[in-house]
């Protein structure tokens, strides 16, 4: 059984590796606070007899070998860089209870037929070089060149750079890729960041899709005028059709199905006086589903009511797409297994999507994969209030020692 | 009869004279670009025959007796400040209409029974101290001590200090009050600065009313969430509910009465991230009528419908009035004459109220007043490409002459 003291030491030793104390955990990637976490997180792999490697991105290995040589392995962890000011549970949560799991398969000197690695995925936020999933990506052979030696933090330090501050040859990337059938399973626990097993009461979450996303970037465009003299039919008001837009994007969204999510999150109005009538509106729409169907209707539907609006108010409009990342279905093998070891455990369980990207939607390219979630309080993260129970994270880890002990037999 | 080459030429130096050339007039008060163009106007005042005095506000006049001794005095004019790349109408139009209408009464050697006063108004923007209507405001006695002494403009110079330099007491502005029963009636021609006489094809617009003008600063207050991780369901949006109160206050004040506006011309969204539910949504409302009881029913139901949509979805408000003027009515014998004159002089009128504030809706605290409008091309005003034709002027300066003529006599 996994010892939930155990859990609350590490994840209590890693919130306070921090560059921003008082004001949540900042660890970006390449950091000095990446450093001493992983200092930590080395020390803890050996005691619990793992054999430690690093791959030429910067993930960090602990590796238990199987009774079977050349055997696929079954790999499991997460993150443990942050955003500026984000909490101490998304990324530390999955890391622990991955070396949790591996502690308790020490004790009781069990045998695998598969070998086992937890990993300490790199920059899985893109907090500091704006490109996350890093570590998973060059593990699927998915980084450009652009992101290594042109984009920069915030300092103009290039990830190059950083990479070498770190030990890494940034021209050795490429070895990080792992081959098809290499990795018999990818796990990955993390926080839900949402409210939906909180207000469930469940344990925990076994995902059944990590959704697709796509965004837009919107201009609507009308006519400046003065407030007061211009009467309402000579207006073309560019705030007025976007507002028109923006509540019925979030009605699309509702009707569309039950997991679709819509979100206008950012908006820009100009020239932005108490006393103008607005002339532009800029405005993004975030869509998530798990059914690339769903989205593209919803995205149709969208955008036919704004050239409604806008034809029908004397407004012109631009539709930019932003991004597309295309849903990833989860393994339903992994999905029973998971089941099963609820089961046993006697934890109570919801199915869900996962709205959000994580490191298992990257490595669901090389590998089956499945993911369990664990509550986060009030729906919280990204923040210093972001919480997760020990206990909450503990039966977590069970579910992961659970899933890997019947993956890698 | 006026001469519109006069017009031309008076109005054309004016426009070179500003701080930003090549982007408009930008000619703050007690300015050096002020002091320039007063300049100017002193010598053509003086070629006019006027007796020229400054008060102690810095408003400049240009007199002429009338036969009657001590007879109140019918005074005319507007500003030459303007508002920072503003345009070469919106204020100097007045001003020249009147001098040019003094320069034919000198010509033909009129005589009028009362006295005559063009009046060079001064900071009717408040483009450099944010405290307009001013040169008004003190001949009705009702500037602040805060406003001269503490109010400062963008180099940290406050109004005292530029009055000073431009050889004014600041404390003694009081003494630029007029009597209630001093001046007989006050006129200002004024570029109309919206769409309404250019679409009618009307020369000139008689103003009825000025209307009152409410603002209001309303805060929406939702709950931040993943835009990925968040169901619809358990969202708290302050930009869904925001863009519906939006929309629906273009509805109201279409549904008010015909003269009603009201627009939403700044906003907010917090945090504003693309992946973020906004947490918090800022708006403003600036709401105009010549009716009082209209401004208050539409100002009613805008907030009741802020309150149902807050109520219904979660979010909490507040509505914070930033400003209150009440409308303004023109005087109706002032207008009388006005029909006549244009009737007399085949000049075409459209009777309108004003949605903009002007001297004129300050002076009628002290004095009967009329105003009159003269086209604006495209409804612009506010910018280098404010534009009215000469013989627009010209036909509104015959109205200021005429109607001078009947109200002196």
């Amino acid at each position: 059984m996994v010892r939930v003291e155990r859990i609350r030491k590490d994840l209590e030793f890693l919130a306070g590796i921090t560059s921003t104390p008082g004001e949540g955990v900042t660890r970006l990637a390449f950091s000095a606070e990446e450093t001493r976490a992983r200092e930590y997180l080395r020390k803890e792999m050996e005691a619990a007899g793992l054999e430690i490697y690093q791959d030429n991105a910067g993930n960090l290995f602990g590796r238990r070998e199987g009774t079977l040589k050349d055997a696929p392995v079954v790999m499991f962890g997460s993150h443990i860089d942050s955003v500026v000011n984000g909490g101490a549970f998304d990324g530390p949560a999955g890391v622990i209870s991955a070396l949790e799991a591996l502690r308790v398969i020490n004790e009781e000197g069990m045998e695998t037929v598969n070998p086992l690695e937890m990993v300490v995925m790199t920059e899985e936020e893109g907090g500091r070089f704006g490109s996350g999933v890093w570590g998973s990506r060059a593990m699927a052979g998915i980084v450009s060149e652009d992101e290594i030696y042109k984009g920069t933090d915030s300092l103009g330090i290039t990830k190059a750079e950083a990479m070498e501050s770190f030990g890494l040859d940034p021209a050795s990337v490429g070895k990080a890729r792992r081959e098809q059938g290499s990795i018999k399973a990818f796990l990955e626990l993390h926080i839900e960041q949402g409210p939906v097993l909180e207000q469930n009461g469940c344990d925990a979450g076994i995902v059944e899709s990590i959704v697709g996303i796509r965004t837009f970037f919107v201009t609507v465009k009308g006519k400046a005028d003065h407030a007061g003299t211009t009467p309402m039919d000579f207006r073309r008001d560019a705030l007025v059709g976007a507002s028109r837009v923006i509540s019925e994007i979030d009605a699309i969204a509702r009707r569309a199905g039950k997991g679709t999510v819509a979100t206008v999150g950012m908006v820009n109005v100009r020239p932005g006086a108490f006393n103008i009538v607005p002339e532009e509106v800029q405005f993004s729409i975030d869509l998530r589903d798990s059914s690339e169907p769903v989205i593209e209707a919803a995205a149709s539907e969208i955008k036919k009511y704004l050239e409604e609006q806008c034809s029908s108010r004397g407004l012109a409009f631009s539709w930019e797409e932003r991004l597309s990342i295309s849903p990833v279905r989860i393994d339903p093998g992994i999905m029973s297994i998971f089941q099963e070891v609820a089961a046993e455990k006697n934890i109570s369980t919801h199915v869900m999507p996962s709205g959000a990207g994580h490191d298992a939607m990257v490595m669901a390219r090389v590998a089956p994969v499945g993911m369990i979630f664990v509550p986060s309080r009030n729906g919280k993260s990204h923040c210093p209030e972001e919480w997760t129970d020990y206990d909450q994270v503990a039966r977590g880890a069970e579910m992961i020692l659970g899933a890997v002990i019947r993956l890698a037999d």
